[in-house]
């Protein structure tokens, strides 16, 4: 052997995370240019980029760190942020995450790495998990109906505020009550909502609700200083004005008040967070939406709902879904696509794991160590806000300085009101010990006071803090679901039984389109349990989130880097609310110009139905513009209606590459033509993916863009959410970006309304994209793009001569996806993309986009990571198929018979004896080589929609409907 | 609702940890106590217990911690630990875990929660991780057959002295060579072995081999100070004089130097802990042992090997086993047991996702880096011992005193030999920039040295540490799966895969006799991946590992408590280990009371055969005690052989209760007359989790016990391994018990050996065993016994209108586990145990344990994890399986051809169209209604043992054999 001639920085190149990241080697990428008769990855992009926008550099971004010195850094940021004990509760409070969900659930890439639940008959687990948690919701505020989850407990106020507006059709009045102790971050998001909706939000005391004439109210429950309200008389005094009763409540303090459901609310919403979802700075957590039967077909957002599958077993299956193509477009009032199904599965869970007997008994804990605070606090002369209280107590005339200062010295964060008030919210991590340290600070001098003795009295005395009439009285959690899983044992067998019915990126290639379902590392996804990350309080003293602070600045940075925008604001949770954003600068900015009254947002028609509904919610008109025969913009169309509504134009909503997987190539003229009638250039990032290192949508045009990290940048879709959507700028933007009424961020003006309940929405995932992003380094993100569009024009390629491919660019390429054209072939054959989608169940993948942004078409996107093996792997499953598809065409196999419309096949079709069917069992199940070594095993057969729609129910089924 | 009047105690017990690890509720137990007609547990406990030996008061243990508690006194425990950089080397090396193998194997319950793969059906996954590891080994090392794993390096040398002495017969001498630089802790090792294996250690300088007759040698590959050896050389003079060559051999080294096979190497070999395995303090990792197909038959351990299954498809099975019945009793030369399954499968998944090419790369960074340190210092004057390397230095004449404490200023370990000699190694985790610190460190005064610069003088030069015609010329890692997964999407598929292959206790009950499979608490693995406790150096100084001290202290507090001896050695890391190291104690104790004569053990007929292979290993004399016909020890025949050989008699081994489930009346009587003759009592700890908290073995007579922390005390079975075997010891036997000779122990004699390689055995696992005892107090530690007595009794109860009870105590009881027969069925069937145990997989079973201890028999163990739902499944399971044999014994189905002799039912029996059956698919892959909607899939049909047998393969099959 030679001696190594390698040089030290080369051999150190080895652990390169983006050989880990990318899923073709060396050799698959010439074997693929081979393929597509390419000389080099550099001619493919030439080919396929239009040359004036592309990049002529590499990114300026630091030398990329290995996994390890990357994990050994965000280590040490980690260590900056300083956690507090923390009784600032303010809708956010100290939790246990039972181990076994922390590592089984949120450690696990089966469970984190699964897609949203489009395709039932692979999700059939996290479906499961999700109705555990309506059911837990429905159980819980005692309403009929709850979906699977929204962003936040603001945003899911805001959308009671809407369900309001569109359910009251008798209320004259544009005004919304807000009761004056509701969360104040919730006051925020609802007064920018408010805004663009022209309704006026009415903000006043609990009580004076009777006051004003609305058409609707939102009360806290109980409220933000603790008082539990009489629920009953506002409610019904709400009523009486012919107003909707919205209630925004503590899921844990409703094991123990009644339930707002049996005192007549309209809706109930919240947060789950302390159901063991960690605070994590803000976020992610799932919030809750609950309302009565009579509104089930206006709820928002996605519910679960049981059907039966074609064998006439019960079966899970998402009954309302808000996809992009579901959203109702410009007549949308929601643009809500992301849910946050991950936290939601763990709040879920919670409740499984401790049962009503478990709940009952911690938020009985908690009351109690609060009862002997207040208790103890009276005794010693102190003045409480309220006489009732579930968890949190509001002193008055205390010596607020003083307090402040001891509480610092003892790592306690108390809720200083600026007004001198404090608050103090107690939660499940709180204990008799924090209690005594607690008396200590609060205090002024030496004390007696035993918490044990105060406990001792309060149990003679029967105090609590609970008014006459308001404890609970009736039972939940009631199904056997939340009886049976309460050893660690069952709970473990439970979440991988689950788990193992689930199709995720663990089992294979998830090649949805437009979804960007690519590798989720490990080492980006170990920070966010580390408790530094994860026990953050979003209110914390910004002296104690310096690492935080840290990572968000270096994380815009990057952003700013790759986008070419000048300002990053990290507030959005979704990709949809970045868009709203996005579009509220726009407005705000041009407002400030004096030119408020633009209002014409240019929407191309292939947009996707986000686009429209985000434009709807920021209050303005839609102008759609054709697309030619190609599919990409009209230009002459667009010139036309630019020049129509010149004065009034605001905006143009562009997706790029365009949802039609092609970077066209008139992007900059198109910006030009808009900026030449002064409207703004949105550029959506869906596609971003495309784009990074070899294109920047600030070069080219774009004003504002969000970017959805969990598709570019590496944040798993948890089978459904979280997701994260910040907005990329230009500077004359900036200050018009979301600011936040209790954490306010520097250079945005006041004015601006907060769009998430946390100033840096879902902190807690951001670890992930500064991890990819740090590990990858500038051409390391560079050759990511380059291999997705590579990886994506190879299954073009190695498709075509099978389906047609439905939309290239000029020099015959795509971009990071394709289209393939099914409706030629169900012309013919009568077989759906459907049926297609639904036998690749059967070859073990995941369908790709079905009809989107086309009907009758898939849409593939395969991303950077996976392999000419796994893409090879897919191709000849789909060319199999359309074999077989042959077979019908050429009636060898009946069309109401054959592999493909009885597919998916499951278990129960092998086991049943009456086979009859005009080909094997092994075609049906076992149709490829890979699948009968690792076959993953749909849990249903084919899902009735139709029966799921018909009849929706949204409750855990009981043990005897499963046997019927 | 009347207001709570649980005080604040109580509703904070609602979290203790005691429900969640036990199984049964309190309805269940009601219900189970209702079944056995007995009225409390207390009284089934009673009945069970003889009444003389029973505790009669609780353990003295601390009140139990909730598990966020715990986990928080660990934490600050951990921190305490202070983890330097550490250069000490000597076996020992940093490395990165990649982060796709910690989180989805190190710390995935569906990886380490598996049993050992005696059942190969259900074990396909864990299997093939292991022939990897088989097969890397091999390519490294050059032979043609290595095992599937050993405890450490040190026993692994001590098994290749025993293996030269069995083969080299024609050897006269009973002398075994050690070359003076192997590394000290296995010269200890081996000290201990050979003194009671009547072998003689000749340790010399390596070239002096050819001075001394010998059976065997010895050399260290690079040798401890760091110096290649001529190995052609040493290895032709050690053949020439009629000894056998044994090499321990340094596996990263391999990737680099000419391989040891290659050289006539008749043994190798080593640890594999640098391939990913965290250092731990000293373990867990998995040792090779590696030979020449000539001596396969000898060969220590488990070894996995290549056979057929009844479709003539390839399947894995172990094809040499170690299990008690294999053991060769008092024949034996080893006792081995456990081996380190879950961390063989660790290494052998990096060098999976490294493959040749990355290992090389690695390799040689650690190499450059080395030989830049190297060159460097004799730049400046500095000499070093060796003027060859692979990673380590050694410098002589240097100012030790100096150089230590420049060092600890900088955080960082060197090796400070005791002469003034310091030896630094590098590993795979140094940087250049740390070479730059070490250069600050070993210069005394400011200097020039530019890695870069060195770095590109030795490209130009050609330098290198490794002797001419030692660089490594073949190539290794050939086979296809050490090449294709190379991104982590693939590598994190292929490890999901292999998972699903495996029954663990994340699907079902492992009802294993004996073995003890129950709850690995999630809170109770948490802590060992902690970097604190994971990277730290088994010789680091005390100093830095205070946190270490501290919970090793606490938990031998603990065993001391629970045992009633007097003192724990924690060095044992295995059972059978613990066994040796007591029987140790007692000869030597026995010598320095002037009674070293006495070599008799006296050993039930019952006793597993680690019992009789550990004393054959000690240099006793088994003399075996038959049982009456109830199972239980013939006092009659005790007395009389205690008396027979009372002059001699040396100690008694018992297992309590004993191997058949029973807790004998009479051991207290079985201690006495033993002690009467001056003998000591080894009760074997196998079956400790029937006595924690109700008896204790101190107390009725015992001198020593092993523990099996990886029984009773939840360190989980990791799929074969880890385990750990402490040993309790009275007073008089403490300071007998193994010593160390690089980390001395305090109280122990100088002169007693090691039984392993590092002084607390496999401490990382530790926390394990102080969680669960910690988290569960007094209290439940005792509940736990009872319920798993309970549980036991209950299926006994549930089973034996279908399958007689073997033995029982006195009150027709049982202990924790009962044994069915199944002869008299198989006589009237011929349907044997095993035909059950695999009909058991097809209801989603893992097998009890088979034909132990007595043949025709299944022994079934539930442990207090196991839920009444749990194991009323089994018993249904069971119950069902007995009206199948029905089917057979009334003539229904032919015995050839019936679902239990066809079991297990995979896949590919369903696909198969020529189903011709007397049954149906559905009775015979679906035959319960849970299998039907959570059915795990055996992977391949039963297993030829005699195919795998006869041709023993026990490497990687060729992708075209799976294809035959």
């Amino acid at each position: 052997m030679a001696v190594e001639k390698r040089r030290l920085a080369d051999l150190a190149s080895h652990d390169a995370f983006v050989h880990r990241h990318n899923g073709p080697d060396q050799d698959d990428v010439l074997r693929m240019l081979e393929t597509l008769d390419v000389d080099s990855v550099e001619a493919l992009i030439g080919k396929t980029l239009p040359a004036g926008i592309r990049l002529d550099r590499e990114l300026d971004l630091d030398h990329p760190k290995g996994e390890a010195e990357a994990l050994d850094y965000l280590r040490r940021l980690a260590r900056q942020n300083k956690v507090f004990k923390t009784y600032i509760g303010q809708g956010y409070y100290g939790t246990h995450t039972p181990a076994v969900i922390a590592r089984n659930v949120l450690e696990n890439p089966g469970w984190y790495t699964a897609y949203t639940p489009y395709q039932p008959e692979i999700s059939q687990g996290r479906l499961e998990g999700l109705l555990n948690f309506q059911q837990m919701v429905m159980d819980l505020t005692g309403l009929d109906l709850a979906n699977a989850s929204l962003l936040d407990e603001a945003t899911a106020a805001a959308e009671a505020m809407a369900l309001c507006r569109r359910a009251n059709k008798k209320a004259k009045s544009e005004r919304f009550f807000v009761a004056d102790d509701v969360l104040p971050q919730t006051v925020d998001v609802l007064r920018t909502r408010a805004d663009y909706f022209g309704i006026e939000l009415v903000i006043d005391s609990a009580e004076r609700v009777t006051d004003h004439e609305t058409f609707g109210a939102l009360f806290q429950y109980p409220g933000e200083t603790g008082r539990v309200h009489d629920l009953a008389t506002l409610i019904e005094a709400t009523h009486r004005q012919g107003a909707m009763a919205c209630v925004a409540a503590d899921l844990m303090s409703l094991a123990l008040l009644k339930e707002p459901g049996a005192l007549g609310a309209d809706v109930v919403v919240g947060n789950s967070q302390r159901f063991g979802v960690p605070m994590g700075y803000g976020g992610p957590h799932a919030a809750f939406f609950a309302t009565s039967d009579k509104h089930k077909r206006s709820i928002p957002g996605r519910i679960i709902g049981v059907s039966k599958d074609s064998r006439g077993q019960l079966a899970l299956r998402m009954a309302m879904q808000t996809r992009e193509q579901h959203i109702r477009r410009e007549k949308a009032t929601s643009n809500i696509c992301t849910a946050q199904a991950l936290l939601a599965n763990m709040a879920g869970f919670y409740a499984v794991y401790h049962g009503a007997e478990g709940l009952r008994t911690i938020a009985t804990r908690i009351h109690r160590l609060t009862t002997i605070l207040a208790e103890g606090l009276k005794r010693k002369g102190l003045q409480l806000a309220h006489d009732s209280w579930f968890d949190t107590l509001t002193l008055v005339g205390a010596d607020a300085g003083k307090i402040h200062g001891r509480a610092l010295t003892h790592e306690i964060n108390l809720r200083m009101h600026r007004d001198g008030r404090i608050g103090i919210s107690l939660d499940e991590t709180t204990t008799a010990a924090d209690l005594a340290v607690l008396f200590d600070v609060l205090l002024d001098e030496e004390h007696d006071l035993s918490v044990s003795a105060l406990d001792d009295e309060i149990v003679a005395a029967g105090t609590t803090g609970i008014p006459e009439g308001y404890a609970r009285e009736s039972d939940f959690l009631t199904h056997p679901t939340f009886k049976r899983y309460r050893s660690e044992t069952e709970m473990l067998r439970y979440l991988k039984r689950l788990e193992n019915r689930d199709l995720s990126l663990t089992h294979a290639m998830i090649p949805l389109g437009s979804c960007t379902m690519k590798l989720n590392a490990t080492s980006e996804m170990i920070p966010i349990t580390w408790p530094e990350f994860a026990h953050m309080h979003p209110f914390a003293p910004a002296e104690q989130a310096v690492g935080y602070k840290q990572m968000i600045d270096e994380l815009s940075a990057f952003l700013v880097e790759i986008t070419g925008y000048d300002h990053i604001s990290m507030q959005p949770n979704s990709g949809a609310q970045g868009e709203y954003a996005g579009l509220l600068a726009i407005r705000r900015y041009q407002a400030a110009q004096g030119q408020g009254h633009r209002d014409i947002c240019l929407i191309p028609s292939s947009a996707h139905g986000t686009n429209p509904a985000s434009a709807a919610m920021a209050q303005m008109k839609v102008v759609v513009v054709e697309c030619d025969k190609d599919g990409n913009i009209d230009l002459a169309d667009l010139r036309h209606k630019a020049e129509q509504h010149s004065d009034a134009l605001s905006a143009i909503m562009i997706t790029y590459p365009s949802t039609h997987g092609v970077f066209e190539e008139a992007v900059r003229e198109t910006c030009e033509i808009v900026h030449e009638h002064g409207g703004q250039v949105y550029i959506d990032g869906a596609n971003m993916n495309a784009q990074v290192g070899i294109c920047r949508p600030g070069d080219f045009g774009g004003d504002v863009s969000h970017l959805n990290l969990h598709k570019t940048f590496c944040i798993p879709h948890g089978g459904g959410g979280p997701g994260m959507g910040p907005i990329g700028v230009k500077a004359h933007l900036a200050p018009f970006v979301s600011n936040h009424v209790v954490t306010p961020i520097a250079g945005v003006r006041e004015a601006c309304g907060a769009v998430a309940a946390a100033a840096f929405g879902s902190a807690s995932i951001l670890p992930i994209s500064w991890a990819y992003i740090k590990m990858m380094g500038a051409r390391g993100l560079r050759e990511a793009t380059e291999l997705a569009i590579l990886n994506a024009n190879y299954i073009a390629r190695r498709l075509e001569q099978h389906y047609p491919v439905l939309y290239k660019g000029l020099n015959g390429t795509v971009a990071h996806e394709c289209i393939i054209d099914i409706r030629p072939l169900k012309q013919a054959s009568g077989i759906s993309e459907e049926d297609i989608a639904k036998r690749l169940m059967d070859y073990g993948f995941h369908a790709p986009t079905m009809s989107f942004p086309v009907p009758g078409t898939l849409m593939i996107e395969p991303t950077e990571s996976e392999s000419r093996y796994e893409i090879d792997r897919f191709c000849d499953a789909m060319i199999a198929i359309r074999e077989e598809i042959e077979r019908i065409e050429s009636g060898e196999w009946p069309a109401d018979d054959n592999p493909l419309v009885n597919a998916p096949h499951t278990m129960a079709d092998l086991m049943d004896e009456r086979w009859a069917r005009p080909y094997s069992r092994k075609l049906g199940a076992f149709p490829s080589e890979h699948v009968q070594t690792a076959k993953y095993w749909p849990a249903v057969n084919r899902v009735d929609n139709v029966q799921g729609d018909r009849q929706l129910i949204c409750s855990c089924p009981s043990i005897e409907a499963y046997r019927d």
